[in-house]
Formats: structure tokens, C-alpha cells, sequence
């Protein structure tokens, strides 16, 4: 009997990967099922530690326990006027706690009227970011702060305006961006320069 | 013009209670969508109390912005020992992080096996409840404990076990709890006491 | 060209019965696409069968078909005065008719209130047990009774709260069932006796 | 104040029905919502008899607790040699048990191959038919025959192909059946007088 | 150590195919999840060829990124007098605009009513197929006709009515189709010989 | 007998646009249901024209029969250097094809890399953007584009990320968007005055 080529291993393990992580958020068909780790990337994280916020994900790369049950939840620690800058959760509805310390937080609607809803949040208070809507957190108290949010997708994934538009690799065409913002293209390149 | 009959606002109203609870924890519509309010019984607070538990949900029916989002959130506070008994979401997978004390918890799996997977949680530890298995947490320690849960809908349900056999309104037929649990009369009488 | 580790075959066979257990209920993406086999448990099967009730369930195990369709269906043989206990589907709405015979049924609901609904169901009456609460059902009749149910999942899940509250493997530690039912530990091992 | 003019209360009532109908298969967010009546044809029925079926479907319009839960259950009665002709659920999958008699039954895959798949069901035996394919169940022998099929939405819909194709109202252009049917005009004006 | 027999690899590429085909419409879990491919049938683009259509379809199969993200898109080429005859899609609903020539469509109603809605369209117009309801589209003009049509699923299926009843494979039982369409043996033998 | 209130009538009918709007993009529970309208924005189509693209959205507003049926499409005009600037969906899946000229399309992956996608598409190339992620298209031709594209839910919403991070109303604290961006306060007011 022939043995095994080592590719089409490879291609099932890709595959399941895949499907480990993308079946049915919606809902299980069994008590509970373990899933297999995705990579994911050290440079937001970098980022956000600059603006003094660092962001803790237990999604199903971390909890293999959570693989079709669709939540998962995230602790984020601000230190003194950190903040956790603009991002969307392309699948996942967020709703936030405060556990410690002040929070200034906001979403903006989508182009039916892009309207700015903000509020203070203290210990305690709870607010909800709607699905796929631009966010942001930030600590405006002296003391550091931290919150606690659920997520609903055991995957809802992060897109930090900022680096998705200004810091992809490779950049996005500079017309684009000129076009876009409506600004020359020397604010185009500043921009990017900060994300390198 | 002939008024309108009030029964038939009343039947809209109850109509609209049941939708604007009912709908779409798939997945939203629009970005948000307020909605109104569900009774919440003041029962089985009580008896958490004595367990020396408190759960201060954030659902639809306290956060009107949560609707259609498949999200919400909890609070529970532990004394000393405090318990929060054995119960079961019919509608949410549970997500818990412990804020503050040490709490030993746990979950029974369905009829496959009914395994019990239990583990002792301190600050920052989290632990996730499959949708509609039997779990508890226990406040192990001689503090006071805080754990943040989020629910894998804007309206997960709760049932605590022991109300919902010993204690529903009107009691279940006491035939059917002494043959279900293989006791006589007597201890199903004893048990039915402590939920008057 | 070396062969493949056994080991990567065994993760990869049960990754895919997870997934094909998993995938998909809330919609299909085939015409069809069979499924493989899940252990199910013979303990719950007896404990049943001594209560004179007997339930064969034709889910994705028993018919691979079923694979992506959300939706199983059971057979229900009652002796006279059989009992199907108190249980929960843990994922799935549960549809009865009856096809011989009498059954007092009912369900209790969450813990908005703990209602307690029940019938009497004669032969081509119908009932329906919501998502996730616990239900029963009792032959009354002097006469065997066999109903059909449909359930809206292809792999329900049952859980016996007499079984999984009192005889989970290893058994839940009896100061949280001594609390949680708020009677004396005697009582709980009295009760723990019956599902050994 | 000045009354409410009624054309209000009927657009309300009318999108009621359509919400109340329309909300939610995939999960419910209450234990349960009681929905109200849709119409339903007669022609169908009569169409049914004469070929010596009869199917009696409890659906969320017949059972409102069905409402938000996703399922719905038919029983079919056959005289001897009745059939079900070939139909589809637009909304639902079909999970079907042979309580008495015998059925020769089958199903038509889409156009990956339009394969025909069928069996001949004895008392008991059960089979399913994947959510919208075409499929028809036939009673082959000398006695009545009764079945009981379980429906994977609170309103699957039916299309008996037969009526739809060659009985709608208005009818379908006949240049549009003559090219599709590969006959001419007489052919189908012959099939369309079975519908009148 | 021993190699792995090749029919566990056959069963595990098998089993991914449909997982990676059947997972999760209803949302991704990941940014995107590329597919592996399923055979489609030649008969039915030859029997729409005769008629004077062409339906190219894009679905997770020709465009694996389509993987889990719930939709497909469908370019129809229409000759003078072409038709796309009646079908359903038994997993998608179909949103069709024309962008050159004029086509008139229509679609039939379940059996509630099996009402026939149709519209004459012109180069812009927009029409909607709901999902599983029997549809067409006729070029009604002297010129090609082109159109575009979204659908509500990465793998919506395809039933063509005609072939799927009169050219399965094997054939339906005639007594089955002289019972259902109510005319003598020779017209059902007549029908199925236009789809051998 | 007294009459309604006309606020009870307003409530109701801003419950009933939120559901029509929010019910079930997953599967719909009718044949069709028919929906109401919601307001939709002028400013963002002016910025969109001032770029030299215009996006004409056939969703649930547009064509009320779409409701329930979780789908929507769009056409997309480009005049030459047209562009259809970085933008989101938070509610669905893109699928686009090219039916008139050369678009040059990309798409930036979330923060596991932030990894751009792009590609010179043709007349007759498809492309996909998945929900939620940042995209855009560009006609890097000399003459006029057109695109149709199909949407994965029947209200997908449309997020200009230019236009919701420094055109939002009211304008987001420059506190966090001169953090966010990492640029000094004359940068993000020269930003801002693009978008009053």
C-alpha cells in the first residue's frame, strides 16, 4: 500500500483550520467542540500600547472551548489618558462594562446620518457599540482604568481605522487616499509615515 | 370617524412586546433599534439573595439599545460563600470573568455523558458555559467576589433549577417529581417547602 | 517520501466530526451532505426505561442525511403510567403529537415567573415545548402511549435534570446542592443514592 | 384630541402579521410568543383529496405558540394508493415517520445532477427531505396509510409543482410553458384544464 | 510505524468538501475562508442552451473567497426570445437587474394562493425571486438581452422544473406524474421524452 | 368608549419600522413582506459625486418586497478617475462585477495583518469584499465605469470611513483623533474642514 502524500495533509489542516474557526456562530450542534489556533498580529498591539491602551481578547484562538458558540470577551487596561483609538468588529456587537476609573466612549452611525453618539462612563456603567460601527474608548481620568466587553462572534475580529486605511502593507494607492480625504498628497504621506 | 377600539391597541402593544424581543439575534438590520420592556419576576432574586448571590443583568429590558444586537451582560456579586446556584440559559452561552475573589465553578454536559467539568477561577480567570447545560458558581473564598458574564443574546433566559422543579406556579404534579427522582412523597414535600 | 503520523489522522477524523456535528443548522449549503457518528450514552437510556418511558431519537447520528438541515426527530414509547421526566433540549424546540394513548404534558417557563403549563393530550393532539425548558411527559392511561416528536435541530441534545443535577460524573459538590435546594445533606445524598 | 384614523390600525395589523409570521427562525428571544393567522388556500386541499391524500399541517397559524421557534409538524393521510404529489418547502426541511401502512417515497436533487432518490417506508422507518428539493410520497398498498413529518420552520410554505406550474392565477404565459415544457401549445393547454 | 490507508484521506477530503460547501451562510467567522470545489451538471446548461439562455453563475465553486460569505452572483444572457424557464432556487433568494434589452419575469406564490406576479423589465430595472419560489425570465425582445442577479447564498442551487420532473434520473414512477398532473400515461411518456 | 392616544400610535409606528427593517435577514418566514421606509442621507451622495462615483442601492427602502429576504444590489456609476472611496459594510458581504469599463478594487484585511487585497478588474470580473472589512473601487480608465454589486442582507449600511472620522456630527474630540492618527491638531482640523 501506497503511503500518504505530505500536501494533501496540508491542505486539510488548512481546511480545517478554516472551518474550525468559521462554522456556525449562530448556533452549536453539540455540547461544546474545541477548536485549533489562528495566528494574529503583534503590531496593533504595538500601536495601541503607544496610545496607552492594551486590549486582553479571549476569542476562540485563546479559549479553543468557545468554537461555535458565538461570544467571546475582551479585557481592556488604559493607563492614564489612554486610548483605544477608532476600530470596527466587522462581526460582533460589543457591550462594554466599567470595572475601574472614567471612560469617554463613542460610535458614529452609518451614512444614513454618520452621527456622533458619546457618553461618560463611570464604574459601573454599561454601553453597547453596534455591530460593524466605527468606536473608541478613551481613559480621560488620572488613574489607570479598565472594562471588561463582550463580543458576539467567537471571532468578531478588530479593524483599527487608523492602521487599516494609513499603515496596510502594502499601502493603499495614494490616489486613493488623496482622493478620498481630499487632502495633497504631503498629508497622505505624513500620515503613513506614522504608521511605518 | 369611529374611534378605534382599545383592544386592538392592546393587541398591537402585547404584539410589539413580543417582536421587539423576538427578533433577530442573528443579526441586526440597521445599526441600532430601540426597544421596549419585558416584566422580570422578583422571585428568584430573592432566593439568590439568601444564596448570598446578586445578578444584576443588563438585557434588552435594561438596555433598550441592545435589541436585535445578540448581546448582553451581567454582573454577579458573591458574599462569603454566596452561590449562584445551579441553572441554565435556554437562549445564551455565557462567558465569565472573574473581577475580583476566587470562585469554584462548574458545568454538566447533556445526556451523552453528564459530565461534570468543574474548575477554581481567581481574579482575571474566564470560563465559558455552552447555551442550555446545567452550570453554578461558588464564591470558595472568605471575600466578597465580582465576575462580568457575557450571553450570547440580547435575551439569553435564565432558569434556576431548583425554583423552576420544587417551585413553579401551580407545583408539578407531585407523581411526576417522586417517579423523576426515585424518592417517596415525603422528601418531594420537603423539597417543595423550602420554594413557597 | 516519509509516510504520516497516526496522530495527525486522529486529530484531523475528530476535528470533522466535530465540524460535521457542528455545522450549520440555520441553514444548509447542499442539497444534502451525510454526516459521521457521535457516542451517545446508554446510562440516561435506563433510568428511562425504569420510569417506563423509551425514547429513540432519529438524529444526525442515526440518520447521517440529516447533516445541515436542523432537524431530528423521536419516537416516544410510554408503558401505562410511563414517565418521560423533567429534562431540556439544550438546542432545540421540541413538537409533539400524539399517536396512541393519554399524556398529561407540560413545561415550566424561565424565571420570569416559573409558570407551570400542562395539558392532557388525547390521540392527534399537538403541544409544542419551547427551547430550553423543562418539560415532561406522563402516560395517565391504563394503555401504552407512543407519541412523535419533531425537534428543530439536528442534534438536540437531551439533559435528565434528575440525572445531570444528581448523578453527574464526578457528582457536583454537595454544599452547592445542599444550598441550592436549601435542605440538609442527607436529603442530597438520599437523592444522589437513586442515580448511582 | 382628535381619534385615530383606522387605515393607521390596518397598515399596524398588516405589518403585525407579517412580523409576527416572519420574525426569527433561526432563535427565539423569548420562551415563547403567541403569533396570529395568516390565510390559507382551499385549492390545494381539494387538489390533495382527489388524489387520495390529506395533509393537516400545525403551523405557527394553527398553533401561535409556534411563533419565533422554528419548527412546525404535518400529519399526511393516504386512502389506498394515495398520493402526495411532487412538491417543495420553499422555508423548510422534512424529517417524516410512517406510523401506519406502507409508502414508496422520493426526492429529486437540484440541477447538479437532478438524481432521484427513493425508498419504499415501512411502519416506522424514516426519511428526510433537504429544505426546498422536489419530493412526493405515494401509498402502495391495498390499506390507509399515515404518516407524520416534522418541518424545520414555523411556516415552510408547500408548492405543489402541479398547481403552481400549470394551475397559478393568473396563468403563465403558454409561450413560456410550451418552450420549457418542449411541447406544443395543445399539450399544455390539456395540463392546464386539470387545474381550472 | 505504520502509513495511513488511503481510503481515511478519501473519507477526509470527502468530508471536507461538504464542510467547506455546507458551513455557516448566515455569517463568517474569519475575514475570509477560501472553498474547494464541487462538480456541477452539463444537462441543464444544455437544455437552457436550446431555449435561448445562458446562466453563468459565480458561486463559491467558480470564486472560492465566496466561502461562508453568504452570497453569489449570476450573469444571465438572454438570445431574442430566450428563456430562463421555470425554477426555483432551493437556498437563495434571487434580486435581478436588467442591463441590456427587456425581459418579462415572473414568479408564482406558494399554495397559499399560487398567485402569478409578473413585470415587464427594462435596461435598470430591479425585481425580486423570493427564495424557493417558482420563477422565469423571457426576452421578450428582438435584441440580446443581459441581466445580473444576486443571490442570497455562496451555493443557492438551481431546480429546473421541468427537467427535475420529466428528466430525472432515473425517471419518476409514471404513476406518480399521471397522478399528479391528472392526464393519461402517454402525455407524462410524451413529456419525458423531450428530457432524455 | 374613549379613544387612542395618538403618542401609542407613534410608538407603534417606530416599533414597526424597526422591525421591518431588523426582522430576520437569515430566512424569511413568508413567501415575501412587504416593508416601510427609513430616511437615508444626502451628504454622503454629495461627497460620493464630488469623487466621481455614485452608488444607486436597491435595498429594503428602495423595494419593499425585499424585507425579510436578507439581500440587497447595488449599481455603481464611475466617471473616468472615478472613485469609490475606502468604506465599509457593517451588514453584509459584496459581491461586484464590472459591466462597463476597468476598476481598479481593494481590500484591507483586519488587524491579524492588516493585508491589502487589490485588483485590476475588466468588464465581466467578479470580485468579493467580505462584511465589514475596508474597501474601495477606482475607474483607472479613461471612460465612464459601471458596476452592479449584491449585498448579503436587505439593509447592509454603508460606513465612509473619511466621512464618519472627520465628518461625523457632531466631530469626534480631536483629543482622540490627534492620538489616533499620531499627527498634530492643525493636521486633523485640515482633515475636518474637508468633510463640513
Amino acid at each position: 500500500m501506497r503511503s500518504v502524500p505530505k500536501y494533501l495533509v496540508t491542505v486539510l489542516l488548512f481546511a480545517l483550520a478554516c472551518f474550525l474557526a468559521s462554522a456556525s456562530d449562530p448556533s452549536p450542534l453539540q455540547d461544546f467542540c474545541v477548536a485549533i489556533n489562528n495566528p494574529t498580529s503583534a503590531d496593533s498591539r504595538k500601536y495601541r500600547k503607544r496610545l496607552g491602551s492594551n486590549v486582553t481578547l479571549v476569542n476562540v484562538d485563546k479559549l479553543p472551548g468557545l468554537n461555535t458558540l458565538g461570544i467571546s470577551l475582551a479585557r481592556i487596561d488604559f493607563a492614564p489618558y489612554g486610548l483605544n483609538p477608532p476600530h470596527t468588529h466587522p462581526r460582533g456587537t460589543e457591550i462594554l462594562v466599567v470595572a475601574e476609573g472614567t471612560l469617554y466612549v463613542g460610535f458614529v452611525t452609518s451614512n444614513t446620518d454618520n452621527k456622533l453618539f458619546t457618553k461618560v462612563l463611570n464604574k459601573g456603567d454599561v454601553f453597547v457599540f453596534p455591530i460593524g460601527l466605527i468606536h473608541f474608548q478613551f481613559n480621560v481620568g488620572k488613574t489607570n482604568a479598565v472594562a471588561f466587553a463582550g463580543l458576539s462572534s467567537q471571532n468578531p475580529g478588530v479593524i483599527t481605522i487608523a492602521n487599516a486605511v494609513f499603515g496596510s502593507n502594502p499601502p493603499i494607492n495614494p490616489d486613493v487616499l488623496t482622493k478620498a480625504f481630499q487632502v495633497d498628497k504631503n498629508v497622505i504621506n505624513y500620515l503613513e509615515q506614522q504608521f511605518k
